[in-house]
């Protein structure tokens, strides 16, 4: 059983205001919950329709009508289970040890997924976000992560102010940068990438110590430049095959 | 102006049973139109709110209120111009020569759109794709492509016939192949994608002369494997890197 109220609530973590206001987000299928359970976020309770957890305790699940599911759910097709958990504690720099993606201005809930995923893969531990990018948990992003979201640390900072204190490499991908595959490139660093229709901003750009392009390999010059996530995808690659 | 008629058969491009009956289908924006303009589509019609389209005749152009455009527009936020082309008649194989990419059944409009646009950015001229993947002109690939659908020459045939007779090396990104960053890749070659969820088909698989995998390089095991889109951009990205 799901009440008005909580169907209203649960509508409301949509937006970031009341994700901050409730300090809850929540996560859909049971593969990402799963993931999100067995990692350290806190479940606060379970909806679902027919889906077994066997590790949580019966008193947080609540079986409810695929209809109500519909009501809550931010999926065209709801898929059978929603969970809220607790947004932890603000996430704290960790390490400057390996690789850190720092992200300027990400607006793409899709990419910023996609890039938590591709972090996840190539084990870079940590992602720097301005202030202005993406919530990480917006819905769209909780599930394009697809449970990456539970072994990345993401942290919201000014990221002028920590580029110019990191004490490390700041490399950006920029149209005059040196070829990224001829370039050595050192793993103990961050790696700026830029927002989806403006690139990297200007007083950012004035910090990237080590400029890295991607050569374009068709003969046609029209070709529009890469999606950034794509991008992020070929810089990873590159950090980590020497390495 | 703009007909209910007019109206009606636009929407009706949204599906593929329709654009083939029609042999029409339809481009949003600026960017992307005059991409397909600049190309070897044929315009049937454009609308457009404001923008001037200095190389189109008058008489192709149809000024409509912003009103009349949302109504036709597949986007969230319209975007000023669509223009209907002229299906071109069926693609044929054109090249033997270089990379070719086969996609085995790719479903997601946004990813079939990412790879084309990839394609693009590393020279690849033609995808071959199975019969059951998701149409090349379907307005959502059409979008994603940014234009790049104007320079690749995207092939629907039966795949298993295809790789059977190509007479080159067939690549594949499985979980149990070589490690890409040291095998001597040929360019030379077909490159298979396989579905969003099940991978490469088994019958294809069968097909697959050079099994390559992307290594993983995160400690934790648990790590979800990469999504299509961003695992041929670092199989391209390896491709193209040494040649």
């Amino acid at each position: 059983m799901i009440s008005k109220n909580q169907i209203k609530i649960i509508n409301s973590l949509q937006q970031k205001k009341y994700r901050k206001i409730h300090q809850q987000f929540f996560a859909e299928g049971k593969k990402v919950i799963q993931e999100l359970l067995n990692s350290n976020f806190e479940l606060i309770e379970l909806f679902t329709t027919q889906e077994s957890f066997p590790n949580v305790p019966k008193s947080q699940i609540n079986t409810i009508f695929e209809a109500d599911l519909k009501k809550i759910s931010a999926l065209v097709t709801p898929n059978e289970s929603l969970a809220i958990f607790k947004i932890p504690n603000e996430n704290k720099l960790k390490t400057d040890n390996g690789l850190t993606i720092a992200l300027d201005d990400i607006r793409d809930p899709g990419n910023m997924g996609t890039i938590i995923r591709l972090a996840d893969w190539f084990g870079v531990l940590q992602i720097v976000c301005s202030n202005e990018t993406v919530d990480v948990y917006n819905p769209k992003v909780v599930q394009s992560t697809m449970g990456s979201l539970a072994r990345v640390n993401v942290v919201y900072l000014n990221l002028n102010d920590y580029l110019k204190t990191c004490n490390l490499p700041v490399y950006g991908t920029l149209l005059e940068g040196e070829n990224i595959y001829s370039e050595k490139l050192n793993r103990n660093a961050v790696v700026v990438l830029g927002n989806e229709s403006n690139g990297i901003s200007a007083t950012i750009q004035e910090l990237i110590t080590q400029k890295i392009t991607i050569p374009r390999f068709g003969t046609l010059q029209e070709t529009e430049s890469l999606n950034v996530a794509t991008a992020t995808a070929i810089v990873l690659s590159e950090f980590c095959r020497n390495n």
